[in-house]
């Protein structure tokens, strides 16, 4: 590997930690040669009442080469972008977007379908279950795939996959048994059980907080109609893959069997991952990209 | 950049952390060459009922180049010192000293008014301006500020700028308007709310917690007496520079158009911040710099 | 140092913080030209209700060298080691081994007794002190230098040192002063106070929390029967040598004085130990070592 941002550092500037993504970028910029550091939240100045825009301006000024910016407020990191002058990569901003990750999920379908020549996703069918109304992945990826021609039907109860889902150019259902037999791939979002009030991923399998995950009644309900269990896995296209955004809530959204088996292509997700963000960064290192909403 | 500190291990120490200098002292040891190794307080050792000095002994005993100390403890890095081999940088003690900041805010000072080749600060004035006895920035500065020539007035309310100050060759203020036409280059400390008893940065605007902030009875007139608002400082020298070295509390001891402002240098402060501890590390490289209190 | 190690990855999967042996290990493998991740415990995806098998297939993912592991869980690194290809270092599982620490003690014993070319310890006399009974350091010892010839006295209370320690090739005594003047080596344990329910470091010589530490009645007592003081040691052979794996808790199980005193070679082990860990890197690196449990 040709160490293109030898002598750089790239910041990582995690407002909401993200261990996986963190650990992504940080791999990624170290193959190119780059040196990392990490400003995570709990540990950083902003305990001292200092805003997101100073703490960003005060680690350019430091002298770094490129700002990837993770957020809990959506538009973080466009906010950041108009105020710094080195480019800023969004590696989440709230429920709004997570770019890298849309094109790591976007790498693995043309990838596994054999579209990585040509580009064009034109006649796939992508279903993302789950819900898709907070899920930043899910907004990046439907971006991209309705772009590169895929069509995207979003499957889940109404408050997680309403009808409005529409206006991007998707299609909705609520019947994940109607659907599946058509589909190539089959995005599984996680149930965010960590930002339901008072939910701990802890207890996530635990009776006594299934009232708190956000629109669902119950968990043995929404496992029932939403769930990739083995037995539905077998309505699949032969080709179809199953895909994972990680981490997994095993036994909520996705069997272990599932998880684990043939058709899965979660871990070649997290190896995209690599690959998709040193391909942003060597963009960055190349001065091809200018930050833009 | 010659990687002068290559194969070198340098270890920052911060028993109370810091991001910002954390960060400082990491991208200047990496330019140099050298890997980084961080321990900080909450995640290290010190829960297992270790020492300081056990921990920094144990830490050089890896085999590392230097140490970087950062603690709540005034004479920490200086204790430590006595104890190891190898060089040991004060990164703060306490409210006694901040030696690296108070480099580069002289630094800063000698560019902006074009004294950096003779590096003397004959003629020029300097204001400093909060919560003198409990900086440490301001100690640092006003000893290599006042050793180069400089004329420093500390300027607040007698909790924060007793008359005692005057022993380290200061003059001392409670009138800022007044001294204000007459400086070279204007110094805001930070009211540091997290350190007042039961404060928080978060509150920091709230009138809630106005009582807890050191020795102020409220903000407002802390702000109507001592802060930099944009009418104050049309009252300043047309070359006059205005410092802060931060995280800033907008709004309460510099408000948004001054920081951002044209005679503003803060970020200009953080930029040569990496410069000045390069240096620093260069000459422990070069074996230049042994430890002495 | 020859960067045998260069362009690899290892990354640090601490389910359990260890500032030391994270720091140990990070040293280790950047002299031997790898980067370091570290995802730590607290502020990864286990906080998302991932497995640790989860955790670990990720990161391997991402395309790691090795993976280091320490974890709460007796038997966790092993378990990891069953579903990743990379291989994997057990750095501290539960109250089960930490492989690398007994390497580094015998390689230190092996050392200070001029065995270190024919790496035989038959003849030599070790005791151990302390909880044995608890102690992953222990236990790994134990292994390594009872296979290596050299005899085992583990020492202490019923609770801590029971009989039945004598299955594993040692021997078992109540009385360090009877044991004391035949041995090479003593191995000092430290008192776990921040593993006894509700005990914690910052309160270790605190006397309310003497009746919280484990299996102790009280620290005077246990000082007086199991510590190293100044005077116990003048029964110890010239040649003896006192160990801790640290941290110390400083006046109990070791005096200061004996701790920082001619025989104590306690900074030696930390010194050892990044030799050991680059070795263990080293093994790996050439493909000489599989996981195995």
């Amino acid at each position: 590997m040709k160490p293109i941002l030898a002598g750089k550092v790239i910041a990582n500037l995690l407002f909401e930690d993200s261990t996986r993504t963190r650990t992504s970028f940080s791999i990624a910029a170290r193959r190119l040669g780059a040196e990392v550091i990490d400003l995570i939240g709990g540990a950083s100045s902003i305990n001292k009442g200092e805003t997101l825009i100073d703490t960003a301006r005060n680690v350019e000024a430091m002298g770094v080469a490129a700002l990837v910016v993770r957020a809990k407020q959506s538009g973080a990191a466009a906010m950041i972008a108009q105020r710094v002058n080195c480019p800023v990569i969004n590696a989440g901003d709230g429920r709004h977007e997570h770019p890298t990750q849309g094109l790591l999920d976007i790498y693995t379908i043309a990838e596994s379908h054999g579209r990585l020549k040509k580009f064009d996703l034109g006649g796939l069918s992508i279903a993302i279950v789950g819900d898709v109304m907070n899920s930043r992945v899910a907004r990046s990826g439907i971006a991209g795939l309705t772009a590169l021609g895929a069509i995207v039907v979003c499957i889940g109860p109404p408050s997680m996959a309403p009808m409005s889902l529409k206006s991007l150019g998707t299609d909705v259902s609520r019947d994940l048994d109607a659907v599946l037999p058509r589909m190539d791939a089959v995005m599984m979002l996680r149930i965010q059980f960590e930002r339901a009030e008072g939910g701990s991923a802890a207890g996530a399998a635990g009776a006594s907080l299934v009232a708190k995950a956000p629109g669902i009644a119950s968990i043995r309900e929404y496992r029932d109609r939403y769930s990739l269990s083995v037995e539905r896995t077998r309505q699949m296209k032969p080709s179809a893959i199953i895909m994972h955004p990680g981490p997994i809530n095993r036994g909520v959204e996705l069997d272990d069997d599932v998880a684990d088996g043939p058709r899965s292509v979660i871990l070649r997700q997290v190896t995209n991952g690599v690959l998709v963000r040193m391909a942003v960064l060597a963009q960055i290192a190349n001065g091809k990209m200018a930050n833009s909403e």
